[in-house]
């Protein structure tokens, strides 16, 4: 190991803790903070951004890796692999110049802002024009880093989120779906409405006993609150460090469905940021390989383990006695039944796991066109409505439940939703392999027992941080890169109960 | 305005900034934090310290601070002032060799978890050498800033609490109330015995009673709860912003006045931090100009406000409606003899107005003797004792309830405590002054009315930052510089009912 790695190493320990930092103060933002200090709050998160900015982009650290990289050879494979990353780091920062960069945040807050009010009042006029303007920086983002990366402006994009993620393997997984779903949903609607419907259990369901289950049910997926916390927020989400997860959820007093679920989704990605290898803790090689995988540990949980009938069975009567429960309504098949419930609808947040991707699909499409130039903003509404009847034979009757709907792309981020879709993907085709190498891991979901679930995800996935990348920890444990099969075969045997 | 100065205006606001965020993470970690992620957090900590310190001690700020200083003829007296400040901070920084500072660092978390155990255990002979380790560095800490300040030693660890701080002006203040304090302290006795002595009301004083009446009395106060927290914690502390206050208490079912006083003492630091000049939000000079002014807004709204009778006729009603009291106990006579109880005592953190300043006299002549070699560790328990039969006539039975009893000198913390005490001859004498500028100050305090009060407080001290020193405030407001005079006057009159 050369003297310039082991700098290196200590300077992206310091990012890192950095960015702990910062992220503790969003989540303080989110859980604790008054709302009107958030103009204060904003000023401390600008000042550890620039600090962390500057010091990827400052003269010494491009001297570094340089340095670092023509003595490679004496790095081990996780060294070398984490000098990569640095790299890339590092290119993704000093890609774009400094005004531009300047420019984009101004305008992704002052369009964020707007879209506040645009969305509910269901005004796609007013907020077109901070789009189309948007758009403009967005483009050029993609321009300048398509330069420094080498690939095309969109690659360039999804880089950011999928690190090496490719449009030629999005575009064959996402048309392979896209063909796939039509007919499937119809025969799954059909099958759903020859068999009971499935009905909430009869309340009340008080958001103290709801948070009692939900922390009954983190726990036995593996979060130790020793070490981590559950609060309420408006939007759910995980954030904290490995020694300090800090998950969230939202209750609704008619419905502990929603709260439950978001707790084992959000355990999921907590179990993936403890599970990591603990050596490369604060190195770019200590991180995921990209927010697919991220994605694929949520769902796991959520989707794959939580969802299915094994884990229902046994979660049943433990919900049930949570709230005092009496009636037809808490039994596992009515249960099951709900945590499985298909329909089409409108909006991302609310779709189940069949027609999730062609929420995604849509918008992966209309994002990449309007990147590419193909697509003008005040198009939008219009290539909404279209790509809804194609995937999903739906029309939204207003933007607010069409293109205004998502925070995503008025906050900036663009290139970051097929990470959903790759992530319920990966987390079937994980989930087959590890069912079929251990017994015990399906048995242990119908005694509540995630263990071998979890001892399977922590050799196979979570220990391996980025030392690989995505299709390359999935050909590891699934022996073959992502594809969409196993996501299909889930589908049908879950929902055409057609054996696998 | 030079470039130069506006280029330290910038940086100085990225310091507070960092700052900040800092104390977040400490707030996080005392009212949020699960204890078992105490380690990851430090990490984090130290990350911000160390840019901190690095971005003050830099070649380039030194840089500034010269060119700055070489054109100040063209800054306005805020400026200078600022400059001056901007100086003092870098001196403090630039002063003590990193090694020292290192290791002074490590050995006082060291000595600080030792001294976790050795107080319980009453144990002073396990941590006598570390006390002697961590004086060794102390000693050389004063030594270096004593040169770097051209003041003597211990004037130079003073001075980070207390700026421009002298032993002269201690020495004086603190003799001549060493001297006022015996016999007073026996006329005091003597008539408290002679009249009904107070009782806690009847209880119980549930936890969320308790912390309903808080928020009532610091909003009374003036504590806006929409820009600000109040929680609970082991050790009652005021934390965040001038946008974003977070107090803390500790509440004691078995008696709620000291949840209460803890929050109207917090409350009291919250208000002055919210007042401090915008203007300069950021900045040296927008900061306190010492500790001692800083208790004193603490010391005003707990001590002189919330325990004057005057208050108290007004308070009495409402905290008895807070929990449906009844009962004797309820009377404002009651309540306030009850406020304004004084007895000989070990704990400093547990004593009355009147022997408190006995507590902080008393550390001040041992540390002071330390730091000049007068005094060895080995010898600190007899001197203790010899100091506690002078000052307050009384021998504690062990060093738990002596030299033990703080975490002050075993967490580093040297020079520190005299700000107690200057900070409550500030508050009296500030009060005394306010009363006689305003008459509807105490006849606001009668109607639970805080903002005559606050009114003056903001022009006379709050909205001066730091633009002048404590003495000066003083001056301004008072006409003279702190002297012990108003605070016996206070004393007198609250405790032997002398008119003033």
């Amino acid at each position: 190991m050369s003297a310039h790695y082991q700098e290196l190493e200590a300077r992206f320990r310091r990012l890192s803790l950095i960015g702990e930092a910062a992220g503790m103060l969003r989540w303080d933002m989110s859980v604790m903070m008054p709302d009107k200090s958030s103009a204060a709050r904003g000023e401390q998160i600008t000042a550890l951004k620039l600090i962390a900015h500057e010091t990827l982009s400052s003269n010494e650290l491009a001297d570094l890796l340089a340095a670092a990289e023509d003595t490679a050879d004496v790095l081990d494979d996780w060294q070398t692999r984490n000098l990569q990353l640095m790299r890339r780091r590092w290119v993704h920062t000093t890609a774009v110049p400094a005004d531009l960069l300047d420019a984009f945040t101004r305008t992704c807050m002052q369009t964020e802002s707007v879209w506040r009010t645009a969305r509910p009042d269901n005004d796609f006029g007013t907020i077109l024009p901070h789009l189309e303007t948007l758009l403009g920086l967005v483009r050029e983002t993609a321009t300048a880093k398509s330069e420094a990366l080498g690939v095309p402006p969109y690659e360039a994009l999804l880089d950011l989120y999928e690190p090496g993620g490719r449009t030629a393997q999005l575009d064959a997984l996402f048309d392979d779906y896209a063909a796939f779903l039509p007919p499937f949903l119809d025969r799954v609607l059909e099958r759903q409405s020859l068999r009971p419907q499935p009905r909430l259990p009869d309340g009340p369901f008080p958001q103290g006993r709801q948070e009692d289950l939900c922390r009954r049910m983190a726990e036995a997926v593996g979060f130790d609150f020793a070490t981590g916390r559950l609060d309420a927020t408006l939007h759910p989400f995980s954030g904290g460090i490995p020694e300090d997860s800090r998950i969230t959820t939202r209750y609704d007093e008619a419905d502990f469905t929603s709260a439950l679920m978001g707790v084992l989704h959000e355990t999921g990605h907590a179990m993936y940021e403890r599970g990591r290898p603990a050596d490369w803790r604060y190195q770019p090689v200590g991180d995921t390989p990209g927010l697919g995988m991220h994605e694929s540990q949520s769902l796991m949980v959520e989707m794959q383990a939580s969802r299915s009938r094994a884990f229902l069975d046994w979660a049943a009567p433990v919900m049930q006695s949570a709230f005092d429960g009496s009636g037809e309504g808490w039994s596992a098949d009515n249960l099951y039944r709900l945590a499985t419930q298909v329909a089409r609808s409108f909006i991302r947040v609310d779709a189940d796991e069949v027609t999730y991707p062609a929420h995604v699909i849509l918008r992966y499409r209309l994002e990449r066109a309007m990147i590419d130039g193909d697509l003008q903003p005040k198009d939008l509404p219009g290539a909404w409505q279209d790509q809804m009847k194609q995937l999903l034979a739906i029309s939204p009757p207003d933007d607010r439940r069409g293109c205004l709907q998502d925070i995503h792309w008025y906050d900036g981020a663009w290139g970051y939703f097929p990470t959903y879709s790759l992530g319920a993907m990966a987390a079937a085709q994980l989930f087959a392999s590890a069912r079929k190498s251990d017994k015990d891991i399906e048995a242990g979901l119908g005694r509540g027992d995630f263990v071998p679930l979890m001892r399977w995800l922590r050799t196979n996935v979570h220990n391996l941080g980025a030392r690989f990348t995505t299709n390359e920890i999935l050909e590891r444990a699934t022996g073959r890169p992502l594809d969409p099969s196993a996501f299909k075969e889930h589908l049908k045997t879950r929902y055409l109960e057609e054996a696998q």
